[in-house]
């Protein structure tokens, strides 16, 4: 029974968790709700029918190893998350649990672990599109959720984040208390095998990537600009204090200063992705009085994220200052850039070799729960598998053989840690 | 009994129409909807409780007039519209109307009409922010909505214009028709006073302004710019197609252009007043994929708005071209500019002077019904009242002193003319 058998499995176990995560457009697997605990149902289920052992650990992640692993044994690690966005696509997050159970099965079939045991674990909460914030259940276990952080609010239901955890069994006062959850001497490494999110994979034709690093972001959820309504016929440009102008100006600013950071080979991407004017009062006849939107910059530099956000912040004091408007900001949220273990990504590098598969080094723009492991000092490395049509959508389009292709020399390099 | 003894039943009637049309926030008195049926339900008992006569067109809107007036008499008109926008001001609409039933009780209880008899005209349907297109009211008698016009949609509830109008009893038939539903001939004049919405009067302190024009405008309730939605931390600078980005810039863009023609004295205000990312798939992680966005050019010359219209056109298919976007268009809405007659507003000017009122010339920025009068080529002029924090919101502030200096000047005209 080798690896490679096993591709009718996986497609077994992407179609049944797509169909039960269904929502009619793409799969919506929300964190800590109900799709997302359907999915860990699911899972739990099936690998208990494989034989496997499953726990819960304290921040309601499932952490699955073979039966005979001993509490202490210290293991490699191979994880990813169960969520997804809304309408998001059915393999980000979930090809990497499948991945690390396929490699558990082989083992267990054929009646011998590794030489350090695996254990596989699927996290909860990785998408920050539920509560604005990402890495929920990787952060939880590593201390790095704090008491504000539970207290976001969900998207659509405005309830916190604490009160989704505690209806899947998270024990958040020891999270609030910013307790360490994770013995980090039990493990050896962080394996994580991922779809690439972006299009660069698909124009190289490499069906897999080494990762030599994640970038890190640094967000504002929710940014108020604040002018004077007013009537749109009625009122000079030289009265006016239009939000909309205002926040228009400052997008085509930050856009300028991204263009002039990559001429000079600076790695940064900026995004706002939200913006809008007041459904409740705006109109075609009416000068925006406010209008909400996010800031996101993500860089593999932390010196960039932190020179960008503050000319991010001057622009605003700028604009604010010319238009006659201001901007409210809600907390800053931040995610630290990681390094990828050099001894894991050669590892990695040799296992693609061995098995003849073409790989490039492929940095991460997005983020991925590994940059906790690694961050938290434990020798971390990731996988990418080509993905056609981006993450975070429906279309996402990742081949079984690709799949399988990462799937093997994640085994290999499990077997050769 | 003099104009000047009749502030208490002004503020009254201002006072009881508040009331009925109050949401808690401001008024709302939406355009064929209950807020402005129930005002026209007090209007039409008030007049009849006061011996006048009351009678409806074909497009719902209210004709008040002495009880001796023939059929066939030519008449002076005053007229105002009765709608708001939402949580909208009391005065906007209101005040013109109340004037022109202060006007009419006077010529009662005095038992003699003015020389020209006087009609006063209450508009149903002026403002735009219902279903994004202005004078649906005064535009049907003049034969200026058409079928298409008709299909609009209401901006919470979806259904067509014609189904509201048909539920307050306009012949939609004649309108879809463009019917000419004003007997011309029937009118030497048309008066209109309104609360001023800028913030000119107020700077200036001047309680009333003669209204020398009325800017046109031309618009866009819905333009969707289409770009290609993406992973915010995957997806590099040069391979996206961000809309909100694109619709950031051309706003810029836009303002450039608007602040340049303003340095060469050239008449021109312009609003993006919604703003929205698709709140059912944007999020902080997230390159929108597409931006839905209202644009309004408004100007006292049709070759302004024409050029200007046309600049806007050129900048959307420039930033498609750069950006790899697409803009989309609904149908294009004007509204013609408006001289005001020369006599009438040195009638207007005569009155102030003769009450020993300060006045100035005032171009009216916002549109009003008159525009429609002017345009049909019956001489039409416009008295503005003083009026602070501008309108379309609930903090209009209109002195009733002031209001009542302009009725003192307008029944003077209509006395005069």
């Amino acid at each position: 029974m080798e690896i490679q058998d096993l591709a009718g499995l996986a497609q077994k176990l992407f179609d049944d968790i797509r169909e039960i995560s269904s929502d009619g457009v793409g799969v919506t697997r929300d964190s800590y709700g109900d799709g997302e605990t359907s999915t860990a149902n699911y899972l739990r289920q099936f690998a208990e029918s494989e034989g496997l052992h499953v726990e819960t650990d304290r921040a309601a992640n499932l952490i699955f190893s073979l039966p005979d692993t001993r509490e202490q044994d210290a293991s490699i690690w191979v994880g990813s998350h169960m969520d997804s966005v809304p309408q998001g696509g059915n393999f980000d997050g979930l090809a990497g649990i499948i991945a690390g159970l396929l490699c558990l099965i082989v083992q267990k079939q054929r009646g011998r672990s590794s030489v350090t045991p695996l254990r596989v674990i699927a996290f909860r909460g990785e998408e920050s599109a539920w509560f604005g914030k990402a890495y929920m259940g990787s952060g939880s276990i590593f201390g790095k959720l704090s008491a504000d952080d539970l207290k976001l609010k969900h998207r659509s239901t405005g309830k916190p984040l604490s009160s989704y955890m505690e209806q899947v069994g998270v024990d958040t006062a020891a999270i609030a208390a910013q307790e360490l959850l994770f013995d980090k001497k039990k493990a050896t490494a962080y394996l994580e095998l991922h779809i690439e999110q972006g299009p660069i994979m698909v124009a190289r034709k490499i069906p897999l990537g080494v990762v030599p690093g994640i970038r890190g972001n640094v967000r504002h959820n929710r940014v108020t600009c604040i002018g004077e309504a007013g009537h749109s016929g009625a009122v000079p440009r030289w009265l006016r204090h239009d939000a909309m102008f205002a926040v228009a100006e400052l997008i085509t600013r930050l856009d300028e200063h991204w263009r002039a950071l990559l001429e000079r080979g600076i790695d940064l991407v900026v995004t706002v992705g939200i913006v809008g004017t007041d459904p409740a009062e705006h109109s075609i006849s009416r000068i925006p009085g406010s209008v909400n939107f996010s800031f996101e910059a993500r860089s593999k530099s932390h010196e960039t994220l932190e020179g960008f956000y503050q000319l991010m912040r001057s622009e605003c004091a700028s604009i604010a200052r010319e238009r006659g408007v201001k901007f409210e900001f809600d907390r800053r949220l931040e995610s630290a850039p990681a390094v990828m273990d050099e001894k894991i990504c050669a590892a990695l590098a040799e296992a693609c070799e061995r098995n003849g598969t073409t790989y490039e080094n492929v940095p991460s723009g997005a983020g991925h729960d590994a940059s906790l492991f690694a961050n938290a000092g434990i020798p971390s490395g990731m996988l990418f598998i080509r993905n056609e049509n981006g993450s975070h959508n429906p279309l996402e389009a990742m081949d079984i053989d690709d799949f399988m292709l990462g799937v093997r020399a994640l085994a290999d390099t499990i077997d050769h840690l």
